[in-house]
C-alpha cells in the first residue's frame, strides 16, 4: 500500500501515527484493519510489536499505531462556495500541507488534476495531519471541470492583480500550478483572473502551498473583519 | 558535509543542483570547490561524471552541479526592521521555507534559537531556492538576544489577537515556535503580544511555514496597499 498502484487495485490505504489513525477513526473513513503497539490507544486495535510496526512503517520512527482503510469515493462535486484546485502538483508535502489548509479556512473541496499527485500517498496523509478527514477530494481532467462550472476562476501567477487589491466574491475556484511549472497552458485559458502575491524582490517566487496560505487567508480575510 | 559536525569542523557546506550553486556563486558566500557534469554552467568548475556525481550528492535525482562553499560569518546583528525568529524549528523543509519567506517579504535577518536546525543543513539549502544567499542567518541564545532588544515582540499563538486586525509598527520581531510545542516557556515571557490567525475550525493548526507566510504577508500588507 505504500504505492499507488496497490492502494488502487485493493482499494486500501494506510494512515499512519496515533493522531491520523484518531482523526480517520472519527470520520467518515471506513477502517479496514487497526495495529498498535498500545492497542489500548483505539478501538479494535490489534496488538503488534515494535518490531512488526518498523517493518510495514514507511516512517524511520514509527509512532505507535498504523491503520488500513478503505478509499471512500467522493461525495458528489458541487459548484458552490469556494473551490481549491491544483494543477500538476507533485510534491506529496505541499499537497498535504494544502488539504490542511483547506481544512483550516473552511474549504470543503479540492479538485486535482489527473496528473496531481496522490491523496492516499503516506507522505501526504503525514502532511495532512488529519485533515483529510475533513477535505472532499477529486481527481479529474481539470481543464474539463473547471468549464462545466460557472464560478469565477483565479490563478495564481507571477504577472497578475496584486491580491490585496482585489473585491472577492462570495464564491469562486482558486487554482495553483505546479512548482515548477505553474498553471498549464490549457487551464490558463479557463482563469478570468490572475492574482499575485507581493513581494520585495528577493526571492523569484514562493513555495506553492505558503503561496495557497496566503491567497485563502485573503479570501477568508473580509469575513474575518466583518465577524 | 553531510553532516553538521563535521560542516563546523571544516567550516564548509555543500550546495546542489544548478540554481542554488549559481544563486551563491553570484552572492558574497565564497566558492571553495565547483563540481559539475557540464563544467560550462559555472566558472572555475571542474567536471565530474554523473557516476561520481551521485556518490557524493545526498539527492536521490542530483542535478549536474555540486559546490562546496565556506560557511560566512553572519553580519552583525542589528536590531532594526522586521526581524523574524524561530524558536526551536526542527524540521528542515520547514527551516528553508521560511528563510524563502524572509526574502521574498524583504526580511533581511533571521534569528533562530540555538536548536533550531541547522540551515546548511542539505535539505534546507534545499528548500530555501537560493535565498539562504539573501538572508542573514543568526543562531543564538533566543531569549537573551531578545531582552538585548528594544524592538516590540510579537509571537503566534492559538490564543492571540486576531492578526487582521493589528496595527502593525514600522519594525519589530516576529517569534515563531516548533512544529509540536510552540514558543518555548522562557522565549513566551519576552512576547509582548500574541497573534493568531483566524479558521474556521476545522484544522487545529497550521504548518509553521503556512503560519509565517501570512503573518509576515499581513505585516508587510499595509505597505503594499500604501504603494
Amino acid at each position: 500500500l505504500h504505492q499507488k498502484k496497490y492502494r488502487n487495485r485493493e482499494g486500501l490505504f494506510l494512515a499512519e501515527g496515533v493522531k491520523l489513525v484518531d482523526e480517520l477513526l472519527n470520520s467518515s473513513y471506513e477502517p479496514y484493519r487497526i495495529y498498535s503497539t498500545d492497542p489500548d490507544l483505539h478501538a479494535g486495535a490489534q496488538l503488534i510489536t515494535e518490531a512488526t510496526l518498523k517493518k510495514i512503517s514507511v516512517l524511520v520512527q514509527p509512532n505507535k499505531s498504523l491503520g488500513i482503510f478503505k478509499i471512500p469515493s467522493p461525495e458528489p462535486l458541487s459548484f458552490a462556495g469556494w473551490i481549491l484546485a491544483l494543477d500538476r502538483v507533485r510534491d506529496p508535502g505541499n499537497l498535504g500541507t494544502m488539504i490542511r489548509l483547506c481544512d483550516w479556512f473552511g474549504i470543503g473541496q479540492l479538485l486535482c488534476s489527473s496528473d496531481t499527485v496522490d491523496c492516499f500517498n503516506p507522505k501526504v496523509l503525514q502532511a495532512t495531519m488529519g485533515s483529510i478527514a475533513r477535505v472532499n477530494i477529486h481527481y479529474l481532467p481539470l481543464a474539463k471541470a473547471l468549464t462545466q462550472s460557472k464560478l469565477p476562476v483565479f490563478g495564481a501567477s507571477m504577472e497578475g492583480s496584486d491580491v490585496t487589491a482585489i473585491d472577492w466574491p462570495g464564491e469562486g475556484i482558486l487554482v495553483m500550478g505546479s512548482e515548477s511549472h505553474g498553471i498549464s497552458a490549457e487551464v490558463r485559458t479557463l482563469v478570468s483572473r490572475t492574482l499575485s502575491i507581493p513581494g520585495y524582490g528577493g526571492a523569484e517566487s514562493l513555495n506553492v502551498a505558503t503561496a495557497t496560505a496566503i491567497l485563502l487567508h485573503e479570501i477568508r480575510r473580509e469575513g474575518f473583519i466583518q465577524r
